[in-house]
């Protein structure tokens, strides 16, 4: 691929705030190359102007370049094999329909040695609020380990509370990890994770379709989140409160038909409300363990959760339970006695009763029946 | 109605062990009156005797009513104005269908003064594990509380743990509710619970399908469990493990066609695990307070939360989101910059500013433009 291409994809980053929809188009029918240069001169139709002419003079692409080598990082176009063109499906996807959660980014700048379209192959988006408690971020961290442990990328956004304990969980099992920014991939933000952006990299990839030195700002958080949400197969709510920008993704997380998932917490915390909406209102599944994770977003069949929960606790059933709970536990009784407590009549009883020895739950004495030892105690109806 | 037919029901349900389809089925075809004759005689089809032969011989119908009577309390029949035939059609429905949790009482030991049929007119059941966390028993009580003093009974199995918690929440708000029993109304199990069990026909009502001095066992549990959730026009279980018997009053409250609800707890906790099972498969809705239970059960229209939860945020959205994001907080900046910034063209910069202005969130000042001090902060995104 040439250079050509790359400055070009560069320039375009720059010049217009995402998503921009109609430039994306253009690109895809002009070529970027072609794009870059009418855009560059005006000569665009009114759609496209608009989304460029504030900015099109803003042309510093070979610095951007030159400033991201220097940091160790790249830029990633369409153009290049490590491009995560099946996860971008979705976005071209809604993009057609019109949804603004659609349009894939021009371009994205890296910071990693990881391959881009390899860390997106299995991967899940752990999201939450900022403003966590101890039991979210707990909750991140395991799942973040979990996910990582087992060789699913976990994709956050590297914000205080939930991101931050989701990416460190990542970390900490040595697993692969996507941070994707909402200002350049040069800008530590929040501040108080720029060890943690620095760390990053070594294990996975930071990645913001901002070019280099460009701020955060609301909107940009908004428009990011769309990122998070189609790398994922499926994204996990750990917490958030009613007004939480995890819910934003977790809007686009649906458009894109992604899994939405949340995690169930105590009702008494508002941090867990929003999750909770979630939950009532059908939109999420609830997620209690990794695995559960991992079922939900797996290829079908290999990652199903081992069906333990609906274990037979082994008791007998119908007739067999009421004459088993009539039998006494220490001194013995007679089969007559058994079908007048328990109410089935004498026949049943004197063919059940050998059945239950037979199962170790009654055992036959001189003086007639009465439980056996072995027998299982009264559990918690 | 004759002490005739009341006599009949008080013999036949102690003669049969619940739920006997067949007997309540000869009962309906020939009266209690001469379905009870019959019984004692042995002259029953097959199926009937099968149920009653190993108790045919047990006829202390006036003893019972008597002891009954000397408790302060009365056998409930069908033929009684106050027999909750509205809730128990759910029952007949699903006998029907063949259902084992089917098939109304033939009778209903009662121990209150309130009116059964009035006390569950509008009813929920809350159920949960006798091995109940701190959590669960506060969100038990705060249930049962918030529910009795909106006026709905509050039904539940007086056992230890979450059971208790939810009668005791409703009794603190000198509101109705029903223990409904796995042993004769006589019979104060748990004996822990002898003083709850006291207090609950000052209040409300406790009840069994059960004559006077039958001991709890294992599979009344089970039986008893069906009529919990027929009373309620919904059941929440609060906490639950994965074998809780609290499930098997989930699966008789699906089976019978009423709103099955679960509270979300923490996911670190086994005694929400079965809850959050109920979720997960869809079998259970989750509801996070009271209002959300009422909702969830109550009259359309009547009951319905307030929509309290999607409050727009009042902030600005798209690109005029883009332009107040654009603007500095201290010092002033000129439209062009903002539209540098913001990526908005020029003109719609110059469009939006004086709307912003408008809305407090934007301020003109001699050397341009900036945010207004009433302006909001960056939120949680």
């Amino acid at each position: 691929m040439s250079d050509e291409v790359r400055l070009a994809r560069a320039y375009l980053s720059r010049v217009a705030e995402p998503p921009a929809g109609a430039l994306a188009a253009f690109v895809s029918a002009v070529g970027p190359v072609r794009a870059a240069a009418l855009v560059r001169r005006g000569q665009v139709p009114g759609a496209v102007d608009s989304q460029t002419s504030a900015r099109r003079a803003e042309d510093r692409a070979e610095a951007d370049l030159a400033a991201m080598a220097e940091l160790g990082g790249r830029l990633v176009v369409p153009e290049d094999e490590e491009w995560p063109a099946w996860p971008f499906t979705a976005l071209d996807q809604a993009a057609a329909q019109g949804l603004r959660c659609g349009v894939a980014p021009l371009a994205l700048w890296v910071r990693g040695e990881a391959e881009l379209s390899t860390l997106t192959e299995r991967a899940v988006a752990v999201v939450g609020s900022r403003s966590s408690t101890g039991y979210g971020q707990h909750v991140a961290a395991e799942f973040g380990h979990g996910l990582a442990a087992s060789g699913v990328t976990v994709v956050s956004g590297a914000a205080y509370g939930i991101d931050g304990a989701a990416h460190r969980g990542a970390l900490a099992a040595g697993g692969p990890t996507i941070a994707v920014l909402a200002c350049g991939v040069d800008i530590a933000y929040p501040r108080g994770h720029q060890g943690l952006l620095e760390r990053i990299p070594h294990h996975g990839l930071v990645v913001s379709e901002y070019p280099p030195g460009l701020q955060p700002a609301r909107h940009r958080f908004l428009t990011r989140n769309r990122l998070i949400a189609a790398f994922g197969e499926g994204t996990v709510v750990v917490e958030a409160g009613r007004r939480s920008g995890a819910k934003n993704t977790a809007a686009s997380t649906s458009a894109l038909g992604r899994v939405l998932m949340a995690v169930p917490g105590p009702i008494t915390s508002s941090s867990s409300s929003g999750c909770h909406d979630l939950l009532r209102s059908g939109e999420a599944l609830a997620v209690s363990s990794v695995a559960e994770v991992i079922e939900s977003t797996g290829r079908l069949g290999v990652d199903l959760v081992e069906a333990t929960r609906n274990t037979e606790v082994g008791l007998p059933q119908g007739e067999a339970l009421r004459v088993f709970e009539a039998l006494p536990l220490d001194s013995a009784t007679s089969a007559e006695a058994v079908s007048v407590e328990s109410g089935v009549e004498l026949a049943r009883v004197r063919a059940l009763l050998p059945e239950l020895e037979l199962i170790e739950l009654a055992v036959r004495v001189d003086t007639g029946w009465k439980r056996s030892h072995e027998g299982i105690s009264r559990g918690d109806t």
